[in-house]
Protein backbone atom coordinates (compact mmCIF):
# COMPACT_ATOMS: atom_id res chain seq x y z
CA UNK A 1 0.00 0.00 0.00
CA UNK A 2 0.98 3.43 -0.38
CA UNK A 3 1.90 5.96 2.36
CA UNK A 4 -1.48 8.27 1.00
CA UNK A 5 -3.49 4.65 1.17
CA UNK A 6 -2.15 4.01 4.40
CA UNK A 7 -3.22 7.22 6.05
CA UNK A 8 -6.36 7.15 4.21
CA UNK A 9 -7.33 3.93 5.39
CA UNK A 10 -6.76 4.69 8.85
CA UNK A 11 -8.11 7.60 8.86
CA UNK A 12 -11.40 6.55 7.84
CA UNK A 13 -11.59 4.17 10.84
CA UNK A 14 -10.59 7.01 13.08
CA UNK A 15 -13.33 9.33 12.40
CA UNK A 16 -15.80 6.53 13.00
CA UNK A 17 -14.25 6.45 16.76
CA UNK A 18 -16.91 8.70 18.58
CA UNK A 19 -15.04 9.08 21.61
CA UNK A 20 -11.87 10.96 19.59
CA UNK A 21 -14.79 13.05 17.96
CA UNK A 22 -16.24 13.54 21.32
CA UNK A 23 -12.40 14.56 22.68
CA UNK A 24 -12.08 16.75 20.12
CA UNK A 25 -8.87 14.41 19.08
CA UNK A 26 -7.37 14.94 15.81
CA UNK A 27 -5.23 12.03 13.77
CA UNK A 28 -1.77 13.97 12.92
CA UNK A 29 0.25 10.70 10.90
CA UNK A 30 -0.10 7.33 10.71
CA UNK A 31 2.66 5.31 8.61
CA UNK A 32 5.07 2.60 9.09
CA UNK A 33 4.24 1.33 12.28
CA UNK A 34 4.19 5.07 13.86
CA UNK A 35 1.34 7.26 14.43
CA UNK A 36 0.58 10.05 15.70
CA UNK A 37 -2.81 11.60 17.60
CA UNK A 38 -3.06 15.23 19.26
CA UNK A 39 -5.98 16.60 21.63
CA UNK A 40 -5.84 20.00 22.99
CA UNK A 41 -6.55 21.36 26.40
CA UNK A 42 -10.68 21.91 27.00
CA UNK A 43 -12.97 21.56 29.94
CA UNK A 44 -14.17 17.92 28.85
CA UNK A 45 -10.15 16.90 29.10
CA UNK A 46 -9.22 17.83 32.65
CA UNK A 47 -9.34 15.82 35.59
CA UNK A 48 -10.05 17.19 38.97
CA UNK A 49 -6.82 19.67 39.31
CA UNK A 50 -7.14 21.03 35.84
CA UNK A 51 -4.57 18.60 34.31
CA UNK A 52 -5.66 16.65 31.42
CA UNK A 53 -7.47 13.42 32.86
CA UNK A 54 -5.20 10.53 32.52
CA UNK A 55 -8.50 9.16 31.07
CA UNK A 56 -7.61 11.57 27.93
CA UNK A 57 -3.79 10.04 27.62
CA UNK A 58 -4.39 6.90 27.55
CA UNK A 59 -7.30 6.99 25.26
CA UNK A 60 -4.93 8.65 23.01
CA UNK A 61 -1.75 6.65 23.35
CA UNK A 62 -3.90 3.27 23.20
CA UNK A 63 -5.75 4.83 19.50
CA UNK A 64 -2.47 5.63 18.38
CA UNK A 65 -0.95 2.00 19.30
CA UNK A 66 -3.90 0.61 17.49
CA UNK A 67 -3.25 2.32 14.44
CA UNK A 68 0.56 2.53 14.67
CA UNK A 69 -0.03 -1.66 14.86
CA UNK A 70 -2.89 -1.11 11.81
CA UNK A 71 -0.45 1.05 9.45
CA UNK A 72 1.25 -2.60 9.47
CA UNK A 73 -1.85 -4.49 8.77
CA UNK A 74 -2.67 -6.52 5.46
CA UNK A 75 -6.33 -4.72 3.59
CA UNK A 76 -8.12 -7.85 5.05
CA UNK A 77 -7.30 -7.08 8.98
CA UNK A 78 -8.21 -4.80 11.39
CA UNK A 79 -6.89 -4.39 15.01
CA UNK A 80 -8.22 -4.83 18.58
CA UNK A 81 -6.22 -3.61 21.37
CA UNK A 82 -5.47 -7.12 23.70
CA UNK A 83 -4.05 -4.63 26.50
CA UNK A 84 -1.89 -1.86 27.75
CA UNK A 85 -0.39 -0.48 30.67
CA UNK A 86 0.51 3.15 31.18
CA UNK A 87 2.69 4.82 33.74
CA UNK A 88 1.90 8.50 34.18
CA UNK A 89 4.92 9.82 35.13
CA UNK A 90 4.50 13.21 35.19
CA UNK A 91 1.63 15.72 35.62
CA UNK A 92 0.06 15.91 31.85
CA UNK A 93 0.08 20.20 32.16
CA UNK A 94 -0.65 22.06 28.91
CA UNK A 95 -2.30 23.25 26.39
CA UNK A 96 -1.90 20.11 23.87
CA UNK A 97 -1.49 16.27 24.27
CA UNK A 98 0.35 14.50 21.99
CA UNK A 99 0.70 10.85 21.61
CA UNK A 100 3.01 9.43 19.43
CA UNK A 101 3.24 5.62 18.85
CA UNK A 102 5.74 3.08 17.66
CA UNK A 103 5.85 -0.61 16.48
CA UNK A 104 7.96 -2.81 19.01
CA UNK A 105 7.93 -5.46 16.78
CA UNK A 106 5.17 -6.54 14.04
CA UNK A 107 3.84 -10.00 15.11
CA UNK A 108 2.00 -11.39 12.28
CA UNK A 109 -0.84 -11.96 15.43
CA UNK A 110 0.04 -9.66 17.88
CA UNK A 111 2.58 -6.67 17.55
CA UNK A 112 3.95 -4.91 20.79
CA UNK A 113 3.95 -1.45 20.39
CA UNK A 114 5.10 1.52 22.79
CA UNK A 115 4.04 5.40 23.21
CA UNK A 116 4.79 8.35 24.70
CA UNK A 117 2.77 11.06 25.56
CA UNK A 118 4.21 14.92 25.95
CA UNK A 119 1.89 17.73 27.67
CA UNK A 120 2.95 20.63 25.47
CA UNK A 121 2.46 24.92 26.25
CA UNK A 122 3.68 27.26 24.48
CA UNK A 123 6.15 25.13 22.46
CA UNK A 124 7.91 23.28 25.18
CA UNK A 125 6.73 19.31 25.65
CA UNK A 126 6.78 17.31 28.85
CA UNK A 127 7.12 13.04 28.54
CA UNK A 128 4.03 13.18 30.63
CA UNK A 129 3.37 9.19 30.20
CA UNK A 130 4.39 6.18 28.47
CA UNK A 131 2.73 3.29 27.19
CA UNK A 132 3.88 -0.42 26.32
CA UNK A 133 0.83 -2.64 25.06
CA UNK A 134 -0.47 -5.48 22.98
CA UNK A 135 -2.24 -5.54 19.29
CA UNK A 136 -4.29 -8.50 17.83
CA UNK A 137 -4.57 -8.86 14.19
CA UNK A 138 -8.03 -9.40 13.27
CA UNK A 139 -7.47 -11.08 10.16
CA UNK A 140 -10.39 -11.91 7.61
CA UNK A 141 -12.02 -9.09 9.19
CA UNK A 142 -11.46 -5.66 7.09
CA UNK A 143 -11.98 -2.51 9.09
CA UNK A 144 -14.70 -0.99 7.00
CA UNK A 145 -18.02 0.90 7.96
CA UNK A 146 -20.39 -2.12 9.22
CA UNK B 1 -14.94 9.82 58.44
CA UNK B 2 -18.40 8.92 58.27
CA UNK B 3 -19.49 6.84 55.14
CA UNK B 4 -21.72 9.92 53.93
CA UNK B 5 -18.70 12.39 54.64
CA UNK B 6 -16.19 10.05 52.52
CA UNK B 7 -19.25 9.71 49.73
CA UNK B 8 -19.15 13.54 49.81
CA UNK B 9 -15.77 14.03 49.34
CA UNK B 10 -15.35 11.39 46.68
CA UNK B 11 -18.45 13.33 45.03
CA UNK B 12 -16.82 16.67 45.54
CA UNK B 13 -13.76 15.47 43.72
CA UNK B 14 -15.58 13.85 41.24
CA UNK B 15 -17.68 16.57 39.92
CA UNK B 16 -14.46 18.49 39.16
CA UNK B 17 -13.46 15.96 36.79
CA UNK B 18 -14.40 17.77 33.36
CA UNK B 19 -13.48 14.01 31.48
CA UNK B 20 -16.43 12.51 33.65
CA UNK B 21 -18.82 15.28 33.42
CA UNK B 22 -18.01 15.36 29.18
CA UNK B 23 -18.50 11.51 29.15
CA UNK B 24 -21.87 11.46 31.38
CA UNK B 25 -19.91 9.30 33.86
CA UNK B 26 -22.12 8.74 37.22
CA UNK B 27 -20.31 8.14 40.56
CA UNK B 28 -22.69 5.39 41.97
CA UNK B 29 -20.63 4.24 45.31
CA UNK B 30 -17.29 5.12 47.27
CA UNK B 31 -16.86 3.30 50.81
CA UNK B 32 -14.43 1.21 52.05
CA UNK B 33 -11.85 1.01 49.39
CA UNK B 34 -14.17 0.23 47.06
CA UNK B 35 -16.00 2.79 43.73
CA UNK B 36 -18.27 2.22 41.50
CA UNK B 37 -18.49 4.49 38.45
CA UNK B 38 -21.44 4.44 35.48
CA UNK B 39 -21.17 5.66 31.89
CA UNK B 40 -24.30 5.38 29.33
CA UNK B 41 -23.18 4.48 25.97
CA UNK B 42 -24.22 7.58 23.62
CA UNK B 43 -22.03 8.61 20.25
CA UNK B 44 -19.16 10.04 22.04
CA UNK B 45 -18.30 6.97 23.93
CA UNK B 46 -17.47 4.38 20.90
CA UNK B 47 -14.26 3.02 18.83
CA UNK B 48 -14.91 2.58 15.06
CA UNK B 49 -17.03 -0.98 15.36
CA UNK B 50 -19.40 0.93 17.78
CA UNK B 51 -18.38 -0.17 21.29
CA UNK B 52 -17.44 1.35 24.27
CA UNK B 53 -13.76 2.94 23.32
CA UNK B 54 -11.10 1.36 25.54
CA UNK B 55 -10.38 4.92 26.60
CA UNK B 56 -13.96 4.97 28.15
CA UNK B 57 -13.05 1.72 29.94
CA UNK B 58 -9.76 2.99 30.70
CA UNK B 59 -10.90 6.48 31.78
CA UNK B 60 -14.12 4.90 34.41
CA UNK B 61 -11.95 2.18 35.50
CA UNK B 62 -8.84 4.40 36.54
CA UNK B 63 -11.22 6.96 38.24
CA UNK B 64 -13.17 4.22 40.03
CA UNK B 65 -9.34 3.00 41.31
CA UNK B 66 -8.70 6.46 42.14
CA UNK B 67 -11.31 7.11 45.07
CA UNK B 68 -11.40 3.36 45.78
CA UNK B 69 -7.99 4.07 47.03
CA UNK B 70 -8.98 8.08 48.21
CA UNK B 71 -11.73 6.56 50.25
CA UNK B 72 -8.99 5.34 52.92
CA UNK B 73 -7.35 8.14 52.97
CA UNK B 74 -6.87 10.73 55.53
CA UNK B 75 -8.38 14.03 55.16
CA UNK B 76 -5.02 16.26 54.19
CA UNK B 77 -4.48 13.67 51.18
CA UNK B 78 -5.33 13.65 47.87
CA UNK B 79 -4.40 10.49 44.99
CA UNK B 80 -2.45 10.15 42.06
CA UNK B 81 -2.58 7.47 39.75
CA UNK B 82 0.95 6.36 39.28
CA UNK B 83 0.03 3.66 36.53
CA UNK B 84 -2.24 0.77 35.27
CA UNK B 85 -2.50 -1.94 33.69
CA UNK B 86 -5.83 -2.92 31.90
CA UNK B 87 -6.74 -6.08 29.81
CA UNK B 88 -9.85 -5.75 27.02
CA UNK B 89 -10.96 -9.28 27.93
CA UNK B 90 -14.21 -9.11 25.69
CA UNK B 91 -15.68 -6.60 23.74
CA UNK B 92 -17.57 -3.74 25.87
CA UNK B 93 -20.82 -4.37 24.09
CA UNK B 94 -23.73 -2.77 25.86
CA UNK B 95 -26.14 0.47 27.01
CA UNK B 96 -23.82 0.73 30.37
CA UNK B 97 -20.34 0.19 31.17
CA UNK B 98 -19.89 -0.12 35.05
CA UNK B 99 -16.39 0.01 36.76
CA UNK B 100 -15.99 -1.72 40.37
CA UNK B 101 -12.55 -1.02 42.17
CA UNK B 102 -11.32 -2.43 45.05
CA UNK B 103 -8.07 -2.00 47.18
CA UNK B 104 -6.26 -5.01 47.36
CA UNK B 105 -3.96 -3.59 50.08
CA UNK B 106 -3.88 -0.04 51.43
CA UNK B 107 -0.57 1.19 52.22
CA UNK B 108 0.61 4.29 53.73
CA UNK B 109 2.16 5.35 50.70
CA UNK B 110 1.16 3.31 47.01
CA UNK B 111 -2.06 1.67 47.21
CA UNK B 112 -2.32 -1.27 45.25
CA UNK B 113 -6.23 -1.08 43.26
CA UNK B 114 -8.04 -4.16 40.91
CA UNK B 115 -11.02 -2.68 39.00
CA UNK B 116 -13.30 -4.62 36.74
CA UNK B 117 -15.01 -3.20 34.02
CA UNK B 118 -18.53 -4.45 32.81
CA UNK B 119 -20.95 -4.22 29.95
CA UNK B 120 -24.55 -4.21 30.55
CA UNK B 121 -27.27 -4.80 28.31
CA UNK B 122 -31.22 -5.77 29.13
CA UNK B 123 -29.58 -6.50 32.87
CA UNK B 124 -26.64 -8.83 31.92
CA UNK B 125 -23.45 -8.08 32.33
CA UNK B 126 -20.52 -9.31 30.43
CA UNK B 127 -16.73 -9.00 32.46
CA UNK B 128 -15.51 -6.86 29.51
CA UNK B 129 -12.15 -5.40 31.15
CA UNK B 130 -10.13 -5.92 34.12
CA UNK B 131 -7.56 -3.35 35.32
CA UNK B 132 -4.97 -3.34 38.11
CA UNK B 133 -3.23 -0.49 39.16
CA UNK B 134 -0.89 1.92 41.87
CA UNK B 135 -2.21 4.79 43.67
CA UNK B 136 -0.27 7.16 45.22
CA UNK B 137 -0.88 8.78 48.58
CA UNK B 138 -0.58 12.89 48.48
CA UNK B 139 -0.05 13.78 51.84
CA UNK B 140 -0.28 17.43 52.50
CA UNK B 141 -2.42 18.04 49.89
CA UNK B 142 -5.63 18.05 50.37
CA UNK B 143 -8.11 17.94 47.15
CA UNK B 144 -10.14 20.12 47.41
CA UNK B 145 -11.52 23.14 44.95
CA UNK B 146 -8.26 24.83 44.05
CA UNK C 1 -9.67 -34.64 27.82
CA UNK C 2 -9.82 -36.33 31.40
CA UNK C 3 -8.47 -34.22 34.62
CA UNK C 4 -5.80 -36.79 35.11
CA UNK C 5 -4.59 -36.20 31.15
CA UNK C 6 -4.91 -32.50 31.09
CA UNK C 7 -2.74 -32.64 35.06
CA UNK C 8 0.03 -35.32 32.73
CA UNK C 9 0.29 -32.90 29.68
CA UNK C 10 0.67 -29.61 32.32
CA UNK C 11 3.16 -31.31 34.50
CA UNK C 12 5.64 -32.96 30.98
CA UNK C 13 5.62 -29.58 30.45
CA UNK C 14 6.21 -27.89 33.93
CA UNK C 15 9.46 -30.41 34.33
CA UNK C 16 10.89 -30.14 31.01
CA UNK C 17 11.49 -25.94 32.43
CA UNK C 18 14.99 -26.21 33.51
CA UNK C 19 14.22 -23.13 35.47
CA UNK C 20 11.46 -24.51 37.53
CA UNK C 21 13.55 -27.80 38.88
CA UNK C 22 16.93 -25.31 39.32
CA UNK C 23 14.39 -22.81 41.85
CA UNK C 24 12.61 -26.16 43.28
CA UNK C 25 9.12 -25.28 41.95
CA UNK C 26 6.07 -27.64 42.28
CA UNK C 27 3.40 -27.87 40.55
CA UNK C 28 0.57 -28.54 42.94
CA UNK C 29 -2.49 -28.52 40.32
CA UNK C 30 -3.56 -28.01 36.85
CA UNK C 31 -7.18 -27.91 35.71
CA UNK C 32 -10.54 -25.93 34.45
CA UNK C 33 -7.95 -22.69 33.94
CA UNK C 34 -6.90 -23.33 37.22
CA UNK C 35 -2.82 -23.91 38.20
CA UNK C 36 -1.03 -23.77 41.72
CA UNK C 37 2.59 -23.39 41.86
CA UNK C 38 4.46 -23.61 44.97
CA UNK C 39 8.56 -22.95 45.96
CA UNK C 40 10.25 -23.22 49.56
CA UNK C 41 12.54 -20.26 50.25
CA UNK C 42 15.75 -21.48 50.32
CA UNK C 43 19.26 -19.16 49.95
CA UNK C 44 18.79 -19.15 46.14
CA UNK C 45 15.87 -17.43 45.84
CA UNK C 46 16.42 -13.65 48.01
CA UNK C 47 16.46 -10.59 47.25
CA UNK C 48 18.66 -8.43 48.99
CA UNK C 49 16.86 -7.89 51.90
CA UNK C 50 16.18 -12.33 52.69
CA UNK C 51 12.87 -12.25 51.31
CA UNK C 52 11.80 -13.65 48.18
CA UNK C 53 12.61 -11.98 44.82
CA UNK C 54 10.40 -10.26 42.79
CA UNK C 55 11.93 -12.35 40.34
CA UNK C 56 10.70 -15.58 41.94
CA UNK C 57 7.21 -14.08 42.60
CA UNK C 58 7.17 -13.42 38.65
CA UNK C 59 8.74 -16.70 37.66
CA UNK C 60 5.96 -18.85 39.25
CA UNK C 61 2.99 -16.35 38.94
CA UNK C 62 3.94 -16.38 35.00
CA UNK C 63 4.23 -20.53 34.94
CA UNK C 64 1.15 -20.72 36.72
CA UNK C 65 -0.39 -18.67 34.51
CA UNK C 66 0.74 -20.18 31.45
CA UNK C 67 -0.64 -23.64 32.30
CA UNK C 68 -3.79 -22.23 33.88
CA UNK C 69 -4.30 -21.07 29.85
CA UNK C 70 -2.78 -24.56 28.86
CA UNK C 71 -5.07 -26.54 30.75
CA UNK C 72 -7.98 -25.19 28.48
CA UNK C 73 -6.27 -25.75 25.46
CA UNK C 74 -6.49 -28.23 22.75
CA UNK C 75 -4.04 -31.41 22.21
CA UNK C 76 -2.45 -29.60 19.37
CA UNK C 77 -1.85 -26.13 20.62
CA UNK C 78 1.29 -24.84 23.23
CA UNK C 79 1.11 -22.25 25.28
CA UNK C 80 3.12 -18.46 24.88
CA UNK C 81 3.47 -15.76 27.06
CA UNK C 82 2.63 -12.48 25.07
CA UNK C 83 2.91 -9.75 28.65
CA UNK C 84 2.05 -9.54 32.18
CA UNK C 85 1.71 -7.20 34.96
CA UNK C 86 2.87 -7.82 38.47
CA UNK C 87 2.23 -5.83 41.72
CA UNK C 88 3.96 -6.52 44.39
CA UNK C 89 1.51 -5.31 47.13
CA UNK C 90 3.40 -6.59 50.24
CA UNK C 91 6.96 -8.21 51.43
CA UNK C 92 7.20 -11.71 50.40
CA UNK C 93 8.19 -12.74 53.74
CA UNK C 94 7.61 -16.80 54.10
CA UNK C 95 8.79 -20.71 54.17
CA UNK C 96 6.99 -21.38 51.26
CA UNK C 97 5.88 -18.71 47.62
CA UNK C 98 2.49 -19.86 46.34
CA UNK C 99 1.03 -18.75 43.19
CA UNK C 100 -2.75 -19.65 42.37
CA UNK C 101 -3.98 -18.49 38.49
CA UNK C 102 -7.13 -18.47 36.96
CA UNK C 103 -8.32 -17.77 33.40
CA UNK C 104 -10.24 -14.74 33.54
CA UNK C 105 -11.64 -15.65 30.01
CA UNK C 106 -10.75 -18.31 27.85
CA UNK C 107 -10.36 -16.64 24.31
CA UNK C 108 -9.63 -18.88 21.50
CA UNK C 109 -6.03 -17.05 20.64
CA UNK C 110 -5.61 -15.58 23.76
CA UNK C 111 -6.36 -15.91 27.33
CA UNK C 112 -6.61 -13.35 29.71
CA UNK C 113 -5.18 -14.98 33.18
CA UNK C 114 -4.78 -13.53 36.77
CA UNK C 115 -2.41 -15.09 39.21
CA UNK C 116 -2.49 -14.10 43.32
CA UNK C 117 0.87 -15.05 45.36
CA UNK C 118 0.82 -15.32 48.55
CA UNK C 119 3.87 -15.88 51.05
CA UNK C 120 3.18 -18.57 53.54
CA UNK C 121 4.93 -18.60 56.84
CA UNK C 122 3.61 -21.16 59.91
CA UNK C 123 0.34 -21.66 57.95
CA UNK C 124 -0.29 -17.79 57.73
CA UNK C 125 -0.43 -16.52 54.13
CA UNK C 126 0.02 -13.06 53.25
CA UNK C 127 -1.35 -12.02 49.73
CA UNK C 128 2.03 -10.36 48.28
CA UNK C 129 1.53 -10.40 44.38
CA UNK C 130 -0.76 -9.90 41.89
CA UNK C 131 -0.10 -10.57 38.48
CA UNK C 132 -2.90 -9.60 35.48
CA UNK C 133 -1.14 -11.42 32.05
CA UNK C 134 -2.14 -12.43 28.26
CA UNK C 135 -1.12 -15.95 27.15
CA UNK C 136 -1.01 -17.04 23.35
CA UNK C 137 -2.71 -20.19 22.15
CA UNK C 138 -0.27 -21.30 19.49
CA UNK C 139 -2.32 -24.18 17.36
CA UNK C 140 -0.75 -26.83 15.47
CA UNK C 141 2.71 -26.96 17.76
CA UNK C 142 1.82 -29.21 20.26
CA UNK C 143 3.97 -28.66 23.62
CA UNK C 144 5.87 -31.96 23.36
CA UNK C 145 9.73 -32.95 24.13
CA UNK C 146 11.27 -31.60 20.97
CA UNK D 1 28.60 10.21 44.70
CA UNK D 2 31.34 9.09 42.65
CA UNK D 3 30.54 6.99 39.99
CA UNK D 4 32.67 4.37 42.05
CA UNK D 5 31.26 4.57 45.06
CA UNK D 6 27.60 4.30 43.12
CA UNK D 7 28.81 0.83 41.76
CA UNK D 8 30.38 0.01 44.70
CA UNK D 9 26.70 0.46 46.66
CA UNK D 10 24.65 -1.70 43.66
CA UNK D 11 27.53 -4.05 43.82
CA UNK D 12 27.00 -4.52 47.54
CA UNK D 13 23.22 -4.76 47.13
CA UNK D 14 23.46 -7.42 44.01
CA UNK D 15 25.82 -9.46 45.46
CA UNK D 16 23.08 -10.31 48.32
CA UNK D 17 20.68 -11.05 46.04
CA UNK D 18 20.18 -14.95 46.32
CA UNK D 19 18.83 -15.16 43.33
CA UNK D 20 21.33 -13.37 40.92
CA UNK D 21 23.80 -15.58 42.21
CA UNK D 22 21.66 -18.84 41.38
CA UNK D 23 20.80 -17.70 38.29
CA UNK D 24 24.84 -16.61 37.61
CA UNK D 25 23.51 -13.06 36.60
CA UNK D 26 26.18 -10.32 36.57
CA UNK D 27 26.14 -6.89 37.10
CA UNK D 28 28.06 -5.19 34.40
CA UNK D 29 27.06 -1.44 34.94
CA UNK D 30 25.25 0.73 37.25
CA UNK D 31 25.66 4.75 36.94
CA UNK D 32 23.05 8.27 35.96
CA UNK D 33 20.05 6.20 36.24
CA UNK D 34 20.88 3.08 34.28
CA UNK D 35 22.16 -0.64 34.99
CA UNK D 36 23.16 -3.66 32.80
CA UNK D 37 23.01 -7.09 34.06
CA UNK D 38 23.65 -10.48 31.65
CA UNK D 39 23.24 -13.62 32.32
CA UNK D 40 24.75 -17.25 30.46
CA UNK D 41 22.16 -19.86 29.38
CA UNK D 42 22.41 -22.85 31.23
CA UNK D 43 20.38 -25.77 32.31
CA UNK D 44 18.33 -23.89 35.21
CA UNK D 45 17.53 -20.83 32.70
CA UNK D 46 15.31 -22.70 30.08
CA UNK D 47 11.87 -22.93 29.82
CA UNK D 48 10.09 -26.02 28.08
CA UNK D 49 11.22 -25.61 24.81
CA UNK D 50 14.48 -24.69 25.70
CA UNK D 51 14.98 -20.51 25.31
CA UNK D 52 15.32 -18.36 28.39
CA UNK D 53 12.37 -18.49 30.96
CA UNK D 54 10.37 -15.52 30.65
CA UNK D 55 10.93 -15.81 34.67
CA UNK D 56 14.83 -14.91 33.83
CA UNK D 57 14.12 -12.31 31.35
CA UNK D 58 11.48 -10.71 34.15
CA UNK D 59 14.27 -11.19 37.10
CA UNK D 60 16.82 -9.85 35.40
CA UNK D 61 15.02 -7.10 33.50
CA UNK D 62 13.62 -6.08 37.28
CA UNK D 63 16.72 -6.18 39.05
CA UNK D 64 18.51 -3.90 36.55
CA UNK D 65 15.36 -1.47 36.69
CA UNK D 66 15.89 -1.17 40.62
CA UNK D 67 19.33 -0.74 40.28
CA UNK D 68 19.30 2.23 37.76
CA UNK D 69 16.46 3.74 40.00
CA UNK D 70 18.59 2.94 42.99
CA UNK D 71 21.82 4.65 41.33
CA UNK D 72 20.25 7.86 41.36
CA UNK D 73 18.82 7.77 45.19
CA UNK D 74 20.66 9.31 48.38
CA UNK D 75 22.53 7.63 50.59
CA UNK D 76 19.83 6.66 53.10
CA UNK D 77 17.64 5.10 51.19
CA UNK D 78 17.09 2.05 49.62
CA UNK D 79 14.61 0.80 46.21
CA UNK D 80 11.83 -0.99 46.56
CA UNK D 81 9.99 -2.71 43.28
CA UNK D 82 6.00 -1.35 42.76
CA UNK D 83 5.09 -3.07 39.87
CA UNK D 84 6.23 -3.71 36.45
CA UNK D 85 5.44 -4.82 33.30
CA UNK D 86 7.14 -7.24 30.62
CA UNK D 87 5.89 -7.75 27.50
CA UNK D 88 7.62 -10.38 25.52
CA UNK D 89 8.05 -9.87 22.06
CA UNK D 90 10.33 -12.36 20.31
CA UNK D 91 11.95 -15.86 22.03
CA UNK D 92 14.66 -15.33 23.94
CA UNK D 93 17.03 -17.67 22.20
CA UNK D 94 20.50 -16.95 22.72
CA UNK D 95 23.71 -18.08 24.57
CA UNK D 96 23.70 -14.66 27.02
CA UNK D 97 20.42 -12.46 28.04
CA UNK D 98 20.99 -8.81 28.66
CA UNK D 99 19.04 -6.51 30.30
CA UNK D 100 19.40 -2.70 29.91
CA UNK D 101 17.47 -0.68 32.44
CA UNK D 102 17.13 3.39 32.22
CA UNK D 103 15.49 5.66 34.71
CA UNK D 104 12.42 7.36 32.63
CA UNK D 105 11.71 10.16 35.23
CA UNK D 106 13.59 10.02 38.36
CA UNK D 107 10.69 11.45 40.83
CA UNK D 108 11.26 11.92 44.58
CA UNK D 109 9.27 9.17 45.85
CA UNK D 110 8.94 6.89 42.67
CA UNK D 111 10.92 6.23 39.72
CA UNK D 112 9.41 4.88 36.18
CA UNK D 113 11.63 2.99 34.56
CA UNK D 114 12.27 1.13 31.40
CA UNK D 115 14.25 -2.39 30.21
CA UNK D 116 14.86 -3.82 27.08
CA UNK D 117 15.97 -7.18 27.21
CA UNK D 118 18.24 -8.57 24.17
CA UNK D 119 19.49 -12.30 23.97
CA UNK D 120 22.30 -12.66 22.34
CA UNK D 121 24.06 -15.19 19.96
CA UNK D 122 27.04 -15.26 18.04
CA UNK D 123 27.45 -11.33 18.78
CA UNK D 124 24.01 -10.86 17.15
CA UNK D 125 21.20 -9.17 19.31
CA UNK D 126 17.35 -9.55 19.58
CA UNK D 127 15.30 -7.18 20.95
CA UNK D 128 13.44 -10.27 22.81
CA UNK D 129 11.24 -8.24 26.28
CA UNK D 130 10.22 -4.87 26.98
CA UNK D 131 9.31 -4.17 30.81
CA UNK D 132 7.82 -0.73 32.42
CA UNK D 133 7.91 -0.54 35.88
CA UNK D 134 7.54 1.22 38.98
CA UNK D 135 9.98 1.96 41.54
CA UNK D 136 9.78 3.15 45.43
CA UNK D 137 12.61 5.13 46.98
CA UNK D 138 12.73 4.06 50.46
CA UNK D 139 14.17 6.92 52.30
CA UNK D 140 15.63 6.55 55.77
CA UNK D 141 16.55 2.97 55.17
CA UNK D 142 19.93 2.33 53.54
CA UNK D 143 20.40 -0.23 51.57
CA UNK D 144 23.19 -2.58 53.61
CA UNK D 145 23.91 -5.34 55.23
CA UNK D 146 21.01 -6.49 57.58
Amino acid sequence: MTEARILQRVADSFNRQGLMRHLGAELVEAKDGRCVIEVRAHPGTTQQHGFFHAGVSSAIADTAAGYAAFSLMPDDASVLTIEFKISLIAPADGDLLRATAQVLRPGRTVMSVSARVEAVRDGRSVHCAELLGSMFVVRGRPDVQG
